[in-house]
């Protein structure tokens, strides 16, 4: 029998993302209660792609559980000498694991590990398909922000490279699955060229559209390194249309919040007054990056059960 | 007075060889009973060539010990400053440390190190010169497999690579002292020039020459990274005389059994349907160097008697 | 409230130095009775300058206190993706950390992450500004050495790349409060410009002219990562000025000793035989090191008082 997994949002029962959010609370609530379901256990960091904050939320999310993590580094590893990534995998299962999270530059990678290995696997972002803990750890922090158990009635727009963003998958589902309305905002260049597999969605090009309208912000970080620059047609350019500035803050309902999953490039998509507001989720969204991931580890590797 | 180390099998006496075989079955059999024997204790995972795979194994032994790793990342250290080998050790022993797994590109180097320090060290790899415990894991999986005491009457075949693997020539020592008939098989050009210094084994340049009269077959990785590769006509040369291949395999008697010390270049020195057949030992292995090398940890550190 | 931090020597009171030292002696005598001085708690290496010493030192201290080390890894960190210093500290702490210990290529960033977060912040070196830990660990060697509480009536020469050395910069500061005379004895190309901004210090250019006066030689390390190699003369030159030659030694009073900080660049400005004489302290340097980092983790994170 192939274990529970965490692969992506479109794979998770609305029952098993209940029980996400909801343990979740359970353990920001009483840590200590927690601190030794994961003894024993030892959590594999697989991360063939860098991403130090990542990981790092996964690591301490298991040292909360009492587990151990182990960490993979890619870049010295005998994928290097041309093992296959199967190979590899296989190889460190032998060590004696109790779970895989795993972050991979290939779309689909973990699903397909998750089926060749006896031990759960959590998708840490595969490629520019899916972050399911992302979505799930921002749907968290605003259901408690807001003091709701789902988004019924609240407007959210997603701002920026959607295209190349796999946060922004996750959330597009995950929020719509809460009963969110979902605006996506982008330049057409950065919007996926078939929506038709997503659920319904409002496109708007301009973020001055929404302003007025929307309950929470969620700005993406342009990613450099993901794309080349003349889909955009300059940084001053995306910033007068799509950035958060303080001026169009000022247009914003009093109570609407911003996201943002961070690393953020400062001056570009988000001002740093708008970052450092009262109106900004982002540290509380880091801080509970590490209970949502307590919870996914603690059900899907701990044995608790919802 | 030197603490006991492991060097090099020649080094090795015969009664180190098999307590260290039969107390890896020990700890495989009942791990909680050994699970304290390293409680307290800091193993040193100095390694200065790249691998992560045999840097895992031994701290999964180590973790399986309850003992504690702590790993010296050569690329970022002091060595890159132009420090010399002893003083980068020498300084990290006085960080409190009981005993130092070592890889480093240079024969005889953890022999060298192992005269200036007053805890064990354990030869993790030293250039082309030895590989002491992937012998001793290849050696207990056989053992286990075979459910025999010694290698009396069996036939090994190690092909490939020779020239360049310290993991044959550790093999080469070992297999021969527990009793076993050794058959060499390469191209001329990856055969050592001066065999005098070894064991008496047999040279054939034909793999097809062996098949029918072999118990094992040990396939070695060819090493890209430390040949040229004018050492080999083609890599489908190489496939073609000495890989094992489908139809090599079906020549085989019907319980040969295949080992590869990973990682496997799959279709060039193995085909994936061999790698991954009945007769492959070859995640046996992986698994089994966890418990052989906890083995090794938990006498020379721990302090456990054969 | 800002926590207490350690960031440079200047800013350590008389009485925090002393407690600082006497801490490190009573851990040093019975470290058992501290071994659960920093359980449950986290200590964050932030290095973004490379030092496997310091670190491995630090995370050695964190571990005999019985607490838990998080690597910070810049190289392939959301530094690299443009994110700030601040975002970045920020979010780790999100992550459920109890203090910092930090190295920066910059001077001065120690103390501005102090003042962001709410946590204390130890300074493992910034640029060519301080290294405070190095100064008290080198006090503590030679106050143990001599079996005194202070340096009065002693003379100390610190000789080699002054200009460039945060460890010259703190020791300077800490000899000097301690009530020791200090020599500065260096090319006038590695000598600051201005000593204003220092204590009373006397000059040499010559190590000649000082061997028979001195209690203690402080030998700096030659940075060729951090300077044009045309600010001396040669290497040659270098050694016949101010190296720690073997002639030297014999000029010296007869219990005068030999410090070192680490990692020493052999035959240049130190001869081997002089850093493996009996006058060499530079492994005990290495151990006190533990040891007094253990008491400034202690203090500041694990709150016990001096």
């Amino acid at each position: 029998m192939i274990p529970d997994s965490c692969l992506h949002i479109r794979g998770l029962s609305d029952d098993r993302i209940h029980s996400f959010l909801s343990l979740a609370a359970s353990i920001k609530r009483d840590p200590q209660k927690y601190s030794q379901t994961l003894k024993g256990k030892t959590v594999l960091q697989f991360f063939v792609e860098n991403s130090t904050r990542t990981r790092m939320s996964f690591e301490a999310a298991t040292r909360k559980l009492g587990g151990t993590s182990v960490a993979f580094a890619a870049a010295s590893s005998s994928l290097q000498k041309g093992e296959s990534l199967l190979d590899t995998i296989q190889t460190l299962c032998q060590y004696g694991i109790d779970g895989i999270v795993m972050r991979h530059s290939s779309g689909g990678s973990p699903e397909f590990v998750s089926q060749a290995v006896s031990v759960p696997v959590i998708n840490a972002g595969d490629g520019q398909h899916e972050h399911p803990t992302q979505a799930l750890l921002d749907a968290f922090t605003l259901l408690e922000h807001w003091k709701v158990s789902d988004f019924r009635g609240k407007t959210i727009v997603i701002v920026g490279d959607i295209l190349h963003s796999r946060v922004a998958r996750s959330n597009i589902h995950l929020l719509a699955r809460l009963g969110a309305k979902v605006i996506l905002c982008a330049p057409q260049t950065l919007l996926p060229s078939d929506l038709s597999l997503f659920p319904a969605v409002e496109i708007e090009h301009r973020l001055d559209s929404v302003l007025g309208q929307v309950d929470a912000i969620m700005a993406l970080r342009i990613q450099f390194e993901r794309q080349d620059d003349s889909l955009i047609p300059s940084k001053r350019e995306y910033r007068n249309f799509w950035g958060l500035t303080v001026e169009r803050m000022a247009a914003l309902k009093k109570d609407t919040v911003v996201l943002h999953p961070g690393p953020m490039n400062r001056g570009l998509e988000i001002d740093p007054e708008v970052a450092d507001s009262a109106r900004s989720l982002i540290l509380k969204q880091v801080e509970n990056g590490v209970w949502l991931r307590a919870s996914v580890l603690a059900q899907l590797i701990g044995g608790v059960k919802p």
